[in-house]
């Protein structure tokens, strides 16, 4: 049934969805400067109006410390739109089993019929996460950077390094988590993935003061990063929070750097650091935060100077799922892939 | 491929999703009286709080006439629950398109790893639709039912008639629609399927004078039915509405009933007759209405006497969806259908 081209008629046509596998969508996409020029002009087309995005439908199901979130965008002029499914069940690693998962649906904007199964288990959410922390980089990190900073081992602490190479040419890597077993391991696939000197901090606060560019890639409900830490230069990205309860940035931070920025001002405010800094009023819905679509655009600012401290908030938008999504459907109809299944 | 069994570990059980076509389903699962009893079930979940449902993610796509609604809900107990996306592209009919199309997911409540995809084209909505009406004849309509009206002649009023039967004991069928072709067909199509008299009215006005129940099934947006046509005994269920602006029956008429009913108080606040209802003044957020699942536990009350007019409105809640597509599942699982998606 691979490949299976479909003859008939158009009314047939409609009814027709395509399945990918993970190892489809892997060999397809990666991050790279195409992922991070797509996820720009969705940024940009999110801040010139041109995208319409619910807010997230989130599930909780608190007997298997699980939660699910459903996240959607459609973008005008797109003939698809994705739909977004991706879990976290943090009981799961008991079973020797990844805590994240997740599919993406793709739809036609057209007619409303589904065209396709995006089973990634999370993949293209890593990709289109990583590529987030690149244009805020781009856009607000110092350029002349010798050491950027990284909190947690995780795989978004591989991703967002490897796309962060994409806007910046880092000299050295600073790397903090709580487990030793899993700094060391960082530290050996990325210096041969990156071909980097990466070496291992004593504390978050180490890679702080030390670092040009912070990005936070934690689960933490606590913050990580204090204000006392600061220093000229510094961006900080962080990219961890995507629920109310969770928190990796001191609130006093958001109201001691020189420039906020976000993904997206609605979300940050209900589910990213923002929503902390606002609560313990340090920070104001209508104080001055930039959204990356207006700086892309031009029409926010970006860094204005090497030694200003940036701060940006990402908590992942729709519109980087319907990009990415979209793009890797091409790519994989392109090479073939898929299983098709027809009613 | 079909119906391959996997002979792996346990950890690559996790990662396995069947898909499952419409045929298929339409094959294991229909209205009768199974179907009927896991809703009601599901409904009475719903009252005692054992269920989480958010609410409704929706996406609009007006350049197209189009809408998308996702919705889920939670069980608990449920080692699954469902997703459901469902769309209404009124274009669709200038490209010989059904308007409405949809899918259905299952997730696994221990992983939050899917387990199905149902890409059933809306297929188990129209039966958890259909049984959710029946339900509430079952509690709310008379029970020496002489004849039952229903207003439309889409899909909804073919299997809300179905559904019907399921619950009493109809003796004749009167049907008004819009278009006199789509009502002759009606007439042909659903007096084979159920063995009755089934007679054309000339108005709405007539079907609810001379019927005892009456069903609505249309997406209109100016009410069809109205308070002067309501005599004893009458019942009458909205299923069309699930929208803002969608509104079939006068809200004066939602005054002058006995008894007021509804699926979920949260969804018709805000997207069913009672919204209207709400906005004139007409009800108030506390006044008395009954929701099916306190109704089925025998909380609140149903019909009390014959002569009594009642209302119930149905906007369609995501415990009818995850009831519904977990037995579907196991049905389609038993008779081992299905394409096994493995990574």
């Amino acid at each position: 049934m691979k490949g299976q081209k479909h003859q008939n008629a158009e009314r047939k046509e409609h009814y027709t969805v395509y399945i990918f596998s993970e190892e489809e969508i892997r060999n397809v996409t990666e991050v790279n400067e195409t992922a991070l020029e797509l996820i720009e002009e969705g940024f940009q087309k999110l801040a010139k109006g041109e995208v319409t995005m619910p807010p997230i439908l989130r599930v909780d199901i608190p007997e298997n410390n699980g939660e699910v979130d459903v996240k959607t965008a459609y973008v005008k002029g797109m003939d698809k739109f994705a739909l977004k499914i991706s879990s976290g069940f943090f009981n799961n690693s008991e079973k020797g089993l990844p805590s994240l998962s997740g599919m993406m649906l793709l739809f036609s904007t057209e007619t409303g019929f589904p065209k396709a199964v995006l089973q990634d288990n999370g993949y293209l959410t890593d990709v289109r996460t990583a590529v987030a922390g690149a244009l805020a980089a781009k856009y607000l990190a110092k350029q002349n950077m010798q050491t950027a900073g990284i909190i947690g081992t995780g795989t978004q602490a591989r991703y967002q390094m490897r796309a962060l190479m994409l806007v910046r040419d880092v000299k050295e890597v600073l790397v903090y988590g709580r487990r030793h077993e899993r700094v060391k391991e960082y530290i050996k696939d990325m210096e041969e993935d990156l071909n980097i000197k990466i070496t291992a901090a004593d504390s978050a606060e180490q890679v702080v003061r030390q670092s040009d560019t912070v990005i936070t890639t934690t689960p933490s409900k606590t913050p990580v990063i204090n204000k006392e830490w600061l220093h000229p230069g510094l961006h900080i990205t962080a990219m961890g929070s995507d629920a109310e309860e969770k928190n990796e940035i001191s609130p006093e931070v958001l109201g001691a750097v020189d420039r906020l920025a976000c993904d997206s001002k609605t979300q940050v405010f209900r589910l990213g650091e923002h929503h902390h800094a606002l609560e313990k009023g340090v920070i104001q819905k209508n104080s001055d935060i930039a959204e990356l679509g207006n700086i892309a655009l031009g029409k926010s600012n970006g860094r204005k100077e090497e030694n200003e401290i940036t701060f940006c908030d990402l908590t992942g938008t729709g519109v980087q799922d319907t990009a990415i999504a979209v793009y890797a459907y091409e790519k994989l109809i392109e090479a073939e892939k898929g299983l098709l299944f027809t009613e």
